[in-house]
């Protein structure tokens, strides 16, 4: 619990020759997540901020709209053959009139639209399900702000910086202060950590703020911010075409390829003051 | 359905300047995989090539063993408003006594270790529901063609070149010849496409061939890798604790941070000569 990184031996090979020497792999676990001592979902993650992390996951599926949604947040179960706890699962209960949520394979998707599956349901179902209007958002950031924006979070990438495997995320302000950055070996998990976070200190919704990925953005991670309320996501690397399209449904702002002294902007462009 | 990129319009903003101009994006679009017609997964995955990231996903969920463990793969159901398929549901119909698979949150894990949810379950429960051994696999490969691979692979990026937004993965031989190659945004459905290419084409189990990815190794991959039989398995970039530990503990060979004349080899020294 709480490693973060594992040293293993590797054996690095180059045209010059080879060498045995230490390295740190980002550390990767399952988390099994329960909601009221029911198995809502498995995810491999990089143990730590796991609370955060369930927080994200039940704020994006609908399931939370404050942390007085919650009552109780704790580790059960799960013991090793010494009869450890392996602090991969956690419970999480539900304060009084917080409706569970659905379970299966149903879970993410439809039942909403004329189409059973396709894009536009996965964009209907988003819009069904969130409490927060990303589109109501005025946040507005400077571009010479957003292209300073890789290096901070990657001067912050602690774990990245000595294993090169993981993603992270990070909420920033107009003056691309980051208010709190998060790794994992899986970037949705990187984006829950960060809005747990916010979830529990009282920042969601975070019109005020911006979500900044260090890889490429899906409909996931752009789900994910318009759940929180957010009205600008940028990364680093390329979006999908259905994330586009669900932020110019939502009415966000939609930032990719923020590298060197560039950025593509796909969509909301009045965030974006040039 | 087919469509692998969308053109959208992006406004791109430098320091000298900005101007707009059409952008192409790697499509996303959800796919519903049932079996027998009950609803198993739905993936968000670039469309194209469905049949294959069935196939791949059945055989990493050791439902399948044989292309003749499937009678028949068909798109079914999913209409949009106008009455068209969407190609976004696909059922797949089992050969008489293949077992269907489990569904629900458990299907991916344990029960089978002393520790219900840990690193080692998750490792023993690969181990369990293997049908083929990678351990077995005499594959061996020379650096000097391992260090070839990812220049070859991103000739063959065709849509990666267009998007910037896909991860790949391919099936190679011990000369570095890449037998198939397979995009998609999600790079497990990119592996689960190149691994059903193989099912069907009566290539598995592959102890012949290494599989290559584009990106980062996951848990998951390692474990896809294992399930086909596929001794080595070597990514451009960094793996996690857990996937080096399966690799290990399958008797596999992993390497990592294959990048210009350079590799970190993990794991299963004798597949790759020197």
């Amino acid at each position: 619990m709480g490693r973060v990184t594992v040293r293993r031996p590797v054996r690095k090979i180059t045209a010059d020759g080879e060498r045995r020497r230490p390295d740190s792999l980002a550390a990767e676990e399952p988390l099994e997540l329960r909601v009221g001592g029911k198995a809502l979902a498995v995810t491999m993650r990089t143990p730590g901020h796991d609370v955060e992390l369930a927080h994200g996951f039940l704020l994006s599926e609908g399931v939370l709209g404050s942390r007085e949604d919650v009552s109780t947040a704790r580790y059960c179960d799960g013991v090793d053959d010494q009869g450890r706890n392996t602090y991969n699962v956690l419970d999480v209960t539900l304060a009084p009139g917080v409706a569970p949520p659905e379970t299966g394979v149903e879970r993410n998707f439809y039942t909403t639209s004329s189409c059973g599956v396709c894009g536009k349901a996965a964009l209907d179902a988003v819009k069904l399900r969130s409490r927060f209007s990303p589109a109501e958002s005025t946040f507005a950031v400077k571009t010479d702000v957003l292209v300073r924006l890789p290096d901070r979070l990657r001067e912050q990438q602690k774990v990245f910086a000595s294993t090169g495997g993981l993603h992270a995320a990070a909420l920033f302000d107009p003056d691309g202060e980051l208010l709190v950055v998060r790794e994992d070996v899986g970037r949705h998990n990187a984006v829950d950590k960060v809005l747990g976070w916010a979830l529990q200190s009282g920042r969601i919704p975070a019109p005020g703020h911006g979500l900044l990925v260090s890889g490429r953005t899906s409909f996931e991670l752009v789900q994910k911010a318009a759940m929180a309320g957010i009205g600008l996501l940028a990364a680093v690397s390329a979006p999908s075409s259905l994330a586009v399209e669900l932020a110019e449904e939502n009415g966000m702002t939609l930032i990719g390829f923020l590298r060197g002294d560039s950025l593509n902007l796909y969509t909301g462009d009045h965030r974006v003051l040039t």
